[in-house]
């Protein structure tokens, strides 16, 4: 297989980098700046991808969810079978239905919105369901960077530098088996905000971080101001994480615990990783003709080590 | 779907509480003893069963796995599909060449081996090496009843009565992320056994325990002794859980850890609730004529929930 990457930014870094670790055949890197500018023949612009239609088979499209990948991943998907980390969760089922039609129209495969949320913890919320089909499903996130949080608070005036924490409550996640219920995000989270301002502006921002709608009002949150020097030492790291927790009854009142926790050095390296775990079954989607968008959801596991399901049965049943 | 059942202890019995507490068309059990002594109408001689050649499509195979589904299986795949949690892992790979073979010549499903281990551990060793290529996995048992090493004990000269816990060490689990290794199954676990004897054979016994090669020999075992109304009071009941631990690095160093954890209040009612899950998939696959062999390994995942991967995709993604 020869593979491509769209987009450079954090994720795009982290994919190429393990697509070279497993020495993956890794054609281009398409960028919208000048791929001049990287001073590696690697890079090359977006403008020219077509020109790739018979060289490589299967593109990385490491670009935001906002606005990039619903509008580039359709024309993408023409020419390419594609995998995305699309994690605009409320619009995913429209963007299936647009790639599957795409795909499925020009014999490409496209695989949408892996990761760990969309995609590992979909798949953990739907295995904890279909097993205890009586009980109670709660995702918690973090401790872990919210890009979208973070952003929120340096749009706040005079805010230079600012991270935010989203962080489980920890008594709730230990008592959850006797909880039988499922939380509200603001019920299970705390918030947690590192900022970089002048001393005059901190109990205004301070302000209008706690009491921002939506983003942090139901939220108990917490600001702290710190050095810049400080910034740059202790937050410039992507850890994240998280619980996936279902609990129910089955007879006779007997209660069980289906738990998957994820603790990530790297938030953009482990998404990468499962984005090129993807690839092994994308070339096996191809090989049986079977075209079209598909998901962790309906992907059959040992899709994913390239191996046959007898292999997979000799070393992981 | 008509289903039935075949063979009545713990399994047996969580599997049809479980399918009676989902409406599902329970036909009969199948019992080599005497059906007339359940004085139950569903209870039916194991001699009839071709009888119910056309009034059963899906047979739930709970019978022991040592001597009973070896031989019976592959005799039942050729008139009904069936579900199984055959557990002798050496020996599936050989059981799933054999069903699948059986059941493709006779367009049956035949779901193998699921439960929890082998199953969902299965599955989750399997996604955590394809998630992260680069480490170590580790999967730990208990605290939990091993029905194997109950048998090895209550076989010792003088024991009335005997249950074995498998523990995980707690410390190990909670600094696997650091170890870089993986454990053996008995530098991971300790046993713990209560046994009620005569006061005079408890010192032979403990050693004859202590001692015993494979089952306890390279393990530290603590052996207590109690009353046999402390055994009927406190160790009747039949919890188990553990985890699947897959710690890796991807680039720079960066660590993460993706762990599996079960809790489970009573191991019977839990297998039977991912048999009854695996029905759904059964009739998905018999539906889409995808006769033979089937595992959680070679699953669709939606396919549990009798769901389309669109709905799925609405509900979990």
């Amino acid at each position: 297989m020869n593979v491509g990457i769209v987009g450079y930014g954090n994720l795009g870094k982290a994919v190429r980098g393990l697509l070279e670790k497993e020495n993956k055949n890794l054609v281009k890197i398409f960028t919208r700046r000048d791929p001049k500018s990287f001073g590696d023949d690697i890079f090359e612009s977006l403008d020219n991808l077509l020109e790739y239609k018979d060289k490589i088979d299967v593109l990385f499209l490491t670009l935001g969810s906002a606005t990039d990948i619903p509008e580039l991943a359709p024309k993408i998907i023409e020419n390419f079978s594609t995998i995305d980390a699309y994690d605009n969760h409320a619009h995913i089922p429209e963007y299936f239905e647009k790639m599957n039609d795409i795909a499925s129209k020009n014999q490409k495969v496209s695989f949408i919105s892996t990761g760990w949320d969309p995609g590992l913890f979909s798949l953990n919320r739907l295995m904890g369901e279909a097993v205890l089909r009586d009980g109670y499903t709660n995702t918690f996130w973090g401790k872990g960077v919210s890009q979208g949080h973070s952003d929120a608070v340096r749009r706040i005036k005079g805010v230079k530098k600012a991270v935010q924490y989203t962080i489980p409550k920890k008594e709730i996640i230990e008592n959850i088996k006797d909880a039988d219920k499922s939380y509200k995000s603001f019920e299970g989270h705390d918030r947690l905000c590192y900022v970089v301002c002048d001393k005059e502006d901190e109990e205004r921002i301070k302000s209008e971080i706690v009491n921002m709608e939506d983003y942090f009002k139901p939220y108990h949150t917490d600001v702290k101001f710190i050095s810049n020097e400080e910034f740059e030492k202790n937050h410039r790291a992507m850890p994240h994480g998280g619980h996936v927790i279902r609990t129910g009854t089955t007879l006779n009142g007997n209660k069980h615990l289906y738990k998957f926790t994820l603790e990530l050095g790297s938030n953009p390296e482990f998404t990468g990783s499962i984005m090129v775990m993807a690839l092994n079954a994308v070339a096996r989607f191809l090989e049986d003709e079977n075209y079209g968008a598909h998901t962790n959801l309906d992907t059959p596991p040992y899709y994913y080590l390239g191996i046959s399901h007898k292999e997979a049965i000799e070393k992981y049943l």
